[in-house]
């Protein structure tokens, strides 16, 4: 009998839709050898409007899935899941969790501990205020001003990044954060990388925009060497795509977020 | 064995949300006695940007559900969902069906069977051409306009209906309808009477909207007179609402469409 070497075990992210390439984009980056396993739950699109019982349901199903497929770590790279079912996910995954709200946190507190720091998120991971609260814990003085974008993911997901529409729906959202004298922004929703030319145009040079994407690829790192789990092959990996809608859809228009062309995506029923 | 009564059954309705509660509105006008059992599949909305084996697949789902219910005839709210799967929900049900899209046809070609039409749907709609090639086939000679607005759900969806960003990106819709000469405007999604002001706004008096909720209304009544499955019943009828997300986000929110306080709402899971 062979004991398998969880060393070649792949890394396994799961988003709501095409959001969380942003992250897997991130992760090749760093750890350009790591085979990668990525769900998009894009029959089920999006998250950010629904309640926090239905998204910790679906993003459940969802850690389920990836966890039969034979990862070593597990990467919830949609930041409305993660206020809702983090705790949940931790608790019955048998393979380490990364959460990409809590490197949202860890990136924040390692930049402005004691700034004025403007949150872009969906309605769902606002109305939890579960981001609010880690930031809170973690530095007690910052002062924090959450605005809640729910059409920041449609005009992503239709492929409106630079139609004048987006402009508007910047401006509107942004000027709720106009001379509060923040100094950062965090990204609290992996669609909104994707218009952070327009964001960083509306708010002016002066204010730094924080993804946590990088900041998760990091943390990942580090528990993979910590746990002697990174993989020792040298040769090209095997990225897995998963959808729950249309392949075809997310292999054409995934390569936006990924920045990397996306050869083969597989359909699993959600 | 007493034989049930099949006229005191009620009329089943489904919706990917909201949208469906504005047919509901018309056949309670209608037929103010008849019991109305309404599932609204909220925690996989938007149908509209999704694949059509994807919307298909829900729609059966939705369907059977409903049929489940007891229901003495079945009705289609969503324009998406019909375009994909009216045939198929036809062939497997075991009650009438009617669908909106088929109403919104009869009522086009009874206002303007030789008319420059333009016609607003969501993506999915205006992609499957089922709508053009059935008004094409009842209307040889119409003309017509289609244009997909994706951002007018979540815009409804998202409460914006009276905010500055509503007219806007009705503005952004529209200009593509502008000097064509259209005497009539099909809104063909269930959410877009909610912004019938917006757009009759826009295109000024004298562009005719339809709506086919009514129409819809009409032929199931004509359905149930046929068939003698009117309900005799002169009592207060009984309404059951279902959805697939939060219940009470459905309660508070669905009074707009349906003109009508809702009471209780149960969850179905999807």
């Amino acid at each position: 009998m062979t004991i398998p070497d969880l060393r070649q075990g792949s890394i396994g992210i799961f988003d709501s839709g095409f959001g969380g390439l942003t992250v897997m984009r991130a992760i090749r980056e760093l750890m350009p050898n790591e085979n990668i396993i990525y769900f998009g739950d894009t029959a089920r699109l999006p998250y950010g409007s629904k309640s926090s019982q239905t998204i910790l349901r679906y993003s459940l199903e969802n850690a389920t899935f990836l966890e039969k497929q034979g990862i070593k770590i597990l990467v919830n790279a949609c930041h409305t899941s993660c206020t809702a079912s983090l705790d949940h996910i931790r608790h019955t995954s048998n393979v380490p969790v990364v959460g990409i709200t809590e490197q949202g946190v860890e990136e924040v507190a390692r930049l402005f501990p004691e700034g004025k720091i403007g949150i872009l998120a969906t309605r769902a991971t606002i109305t939890s205020g579960t981001y609010q609260q880690q930031l809170l814990n973690r530095c007690p003085s910052i002062e924090l001003f959450p605005v809640s974008c729910p059409l920041f993911v449609p005009l992503v997901e239709e492929g409106y990044v630079e139609h004048p529409m987006c402009t508007l729906v910047v401006q509107e959202y942004l000027q709720l954060l106009k001379n509060k004298g923040i100094q950062g922004l965090l990204l609290g929703c992996t669609h909104y990388p994707l218009l952070q030319a327009a964001i960083q145009q509306e708010l002016g040079p002066d204010v730094h925009l924080i993804d946590p994407a990088m900041a998760c690829a990091k943390q990942i790192r580090k528990i993979l060497t910590e746990n002697n789990l990174l993989t020792p092959s040298l040769t090209l990996p095997q990225y897995q795509f998963f959808v729950s809608d249309d392949p075809e859809k997310f292999r054409l228009h995934g390569k936006a977020f990924l920045n990397y062309p996306i050869e083969h995506v597989s359909q699993k029923n959600a």
